[in-house]
């Protein structure tokens, strides 16, 4: 049973809600989510930005991302474009832009590039059409290979083929782990907060009756 | 183009990759992860709990939440009792016990128990059979709604709809906002990285043209 200190909510709590309270209380059960822009431009050559906390790791041989997308909203561009252009980028929000990259978040019209609204910077490489975000210091460029859509809720499972990966040299380790805590990656609550981190440390592969081992950023035993 | 602290991987470079180093790395892109252990009991009565970092929002009204599995992974046990009794908790993992949520995804038989074996305790709600990990502060109960095939890398996005939550009284905000950052909540980058989080702030809902605020963990206005 819960102890004194649990607060128990049920299903009648939950629907009796308010809509943004409601909103807010599940947005938060998920644990911290994955800050991201994803980047995009349409066949008249504007470009769009879209703050994404739902970005998630589908596998790693074929190298495949998801995001969950409501086409209502926001994001509807970033979706349109997606679909038209089959190419997109994702950046990882740092705590040197995070709040340029939440102003992304607010309704503009199609025709306005939140890069230069919330003053964050294009950036392009050779044979891909869409932007990378400058400022980011984990970024890569995706391929569209499937849309899958959530009827439960009507929401889509967008899912992209990773292409090219720009990261800062500085975080990449010897054992393929990217240390995206000293990029000062961010991460989010529920739907407003945004978070730093602070690594408790790396952990050895789990093995029945074997004690785990704390590990370095680079991979080394620490005890 | 690249600045010269960029490292440029291509799409050759992700395929000539050693398969660990590559996990790693791919695992690294998408940001941070949530850090969740997902609790079962099968028909004859035992329990399992399995450490997941892919739990995802899905969306408030309903309240649905998903996370990816790989069939052949150490979490079939997990995914076989789901299937069957279309009951689940999700629980957050904290700094308290996140050694031992590590633990679970050593590759135990079927008819051990991980609860047992990593020194965790189940905790039970009437009229529900599977377990909450007494040690979470913040858990939910679920029923699955869907399981949807990703045939691009033969994965499974399963869908619940949370029916109970137990939640720490002190973390649960007036706006309906969970300060998961004090109930310690951990969150995971790449496959074994740990860590806590420092927040930077909550921030106002984004307009056009309009300054966003800081606000407090209250959801009031700091500047």
């Amino acid at each position: 049973m819960s102890s004194n200190n649990d607060k128990h909510l049920t299903t009648e709590h939950i629907h009796l809600m308010e809509t943004r309270y409601r909103a807010k209380l599940i947005n938060s059960l998920s644990g911290f989510k994955s800050a991201n822009l994803i980047a995009t431009k349409n066949t008249q050559g504007h470009t769009n930005l879209a703050v994404v906390s739902s970005v998630i790791h589908l596998g790693s041989d074929p190298a495949l991302i998801g995001y969950i997308t409501r086409p209502t909203s926001v994001q509807r561009d970033t979706l349109s474009n997606i679909t038209t252009t089959k190419e997109y980028t994702i950046n990882q929000i740092s705590s040197n832009f995070w709040q340029a990259a939440h102003q992304t978040s607010a309704r503009y019209s199609e025709n306005e590039s939140e890069f230069e609204l919330v003053g964050l910077t294009e950036q392009y490489i050779k044979h891909f059409s869409a932007p990378f975000v400058k400022e980011s210091r984990l970024k890569y460029a995706l391929i569209l290979t499937d849309i899958i859509p959530i009827h439960a809720n009507n929401t889509k499972l967008i899912i992209g083929k990773v292409t090219d990966i720009i990261c800062d040299k500085t975080a990449l380790k010897s054992d393929g782990y990217i240390d995206i805590e000293c990029l000062n990656t961010t991460c989010i609550s529920s739907l407003d907060s945004y978070h730093t981190t602070i690594r408790l440390s790396r952990l050895s592969y789990a093995k029945p009756g074997k004690k785990l081992k704390r590990l370095s950023v680079n991979g080394e035993i620490i005890d």
